[in-house]
């Protein structure tokens, strides 16, 4: 391999090839834990989260969100997925020279009240100008600090849990290729993008609860796929179980899109031994269609993950080579 | 103003205007502050410190060091400042669609050996790939988190501060400049990156020590006149007792360069109400050019910085409106 492709950056197998092969074989240390999308840290006695995304999301605006939106709440989720309280966030800022000063408050009020909204406080950050034709109008890294609440973690995991998917999956995929194409539909799809600091109440009590995860890039195909690799676990999913938004259904089918691999920006996949949760999640604003959508099977085994399809066939569900859609995040 | 500049993003007077009229506007919260370059936080009763850069140094490779060697000293260096022990670092890629892999391996490695030499920890991290003609190589952010030891801060200065430079100054810029334009000297100039740990220890167990900052973008004139405007405090520099590399110092004047405003990345300004401070940093390697350069004048001033030339005259400072070499960090 000579160079860096876009598929190293979807989520896919080249991505985790060139987490393992280079950037793994170089940083090590008993910390960092391919696992987990936060790292347990103890400062002075305190259990804190700490975890980073960076955003490079083409179109900057979407329907449903912006750049600014994502940045936050795809870091909230992030603590949030291991069971801590977000805290803090930094914002660090990487602008192409000739952005839009407008368009630049916009974002910059979009983080603001979305930062508002989950309840953490924007502490620190950096901002950089470079030259016109070296970006794209703006890049956002947030770093994020929580506490830790709760410990959830694939490793958690029990044969019997029960998979369950807080709501329609792949809004957030095809509200970005829409805009992207300018494909025009009766309904537009509006990207799920949100913080679910709203349902963490509900999930932090809830005791069943052994790992979550939010299925982001590679969907939420790419994600089962993966803790199920990691945790050596079998894992069925049943796919009239799948809630779908209709409109986003018909769109994959014309399309020929998986929906099972489109990046969802609100959601969270919960691994339960318990599947009441569902029901509570359904009196929520950000839960109302939270389904249980599998088992784990078995324990101790290569991490297979089974589609069982509508017309009653199976499908193995692997990790994405590529992705459909790059810069979805 | 319609968009935005490469001056919004060089440390200078566009910088802070676009941090005061759209960030702060929109971002207020009693943590917040302008006044450092880390937050101070609480954890569970923890007082832990937090900060964020993102580097786009340009070219990635310079003598000296590369932009994965910045992003792991610049932001130690950043929580070294405030009189925390860094501990944990995070680490976002953004990188270049085509981008070498060797170069990016490269870079990567020093990331790993400089987090080991600065006794920090990647914890956690995030890689996006953006398509080619929309970064330029990689870009890399750094959020670091550290343990609160002292508490250093422009708040505490006080009349008859000595203003301490750890060691020569403009040594980065004058690399990197030599670099992009690549001018030949007969001795080449080496960027001064490094993580100060180093003197870490000497700093914290000196109880006279009431601030510290690291003189990046807009170097220690620029730094100088934000701590001056800051802290309401009046401050005299004498210029011929200012550390500098006669090969920077000739480089300069040739140019018509003023090296206040050269950014260093491997240097702590430091204001102390005791000199004898130098004489121990003397004794070290990062130290050993380590000299007092001024003192503080007045408080409650209107934030003058007066330089004392070498030919006897006086010179007012202020804060660079643009910068000479954007991208230098």
């Amino acid at each position: 391999m000579d160079s860096i492709l876009l598929a190293h950056g979807s989520g896919g197998k080249l991505q985790s090839d060139l987490l393992e092969k280079v950037i793994l074989k170089h940083i090590k240390n008993p910390i960092i834990n391919l696992l987990e999308d936060s790292a347990y840290l103890s400062v002075n006695k305190s259990k804190i989260a700490f975890t980073t995304d960076s955003y490079v999301v083409n179109p900057l605006f979407f329907p449903g969100g912006n750049i600014g939106k994502l940045a936050v709440c795809g870091t909230v989720n992030d603590l949030l997925c291991i069971g801590a309280k977000p805290l803090y966030l930094s914002l660090g800022l990487i602008i192409e020279e000739g952005f839009d000063y407008e368009r630049f408050e916009k974002i910059i009020a979009s983080i603001a009240s979305e930062a508002k909204n989950a309840g953490v406080k924007i502490v620190c950050g950096d901002t950089k100008v470079v030259e016109h034709g070296k970006g794209d109008g703006i890049y956002i890294n947030t770093a994020g600090i929580g506490e830790i609440k709760h410990y959830f973690s694939p490793q958690k995991i029990e044969t019997g849990d029960f998979i369950i998917v807080t709501g329609n999956i792949g809004d957030h995929g095809i509200a970005l290729l829409s805009e992207r194409q300018k494909l025009k539909f009766k309904t537009p799809i509006i990207s799920d993008v949100a913080n679910l600091t709203g349902i963490s109440d509900i999930l932090f009590k809830n005791s069943g609860i052994h790992c979550m995860r939010d299925p982001t890039r590679g969907g939420i195909g790419g994600i089962l796929k993966e803790i199920a690799l990691k945790s050596s676990i079998e894992i069925e999913i049943n796919e009239k179980s799948i809630p779908i938004n209709p409109g986003v259904s018909s769109i994959c089918e014309i399309l020929g899109i998986d929906p099972l691999y489109l990046a969802n920006e609100g959601k969270f996949i919960i691994f339960s031994k318990e599947e009441k949760i569902v029901s509570t999640l359904k009196h929520t604003k950000l839960g109302k269609n939270a389904a249980v959508i599998g088992r784990v099977i078995k324990k101790d085994q290569k991490g297979k993950v089974i589609l069982l399809t509508k017309v009653g066939g199976k499908r193995i569900i692997d990790i994405p080579r590529g992705e459909l859609l790059p810069r979805i995040c």
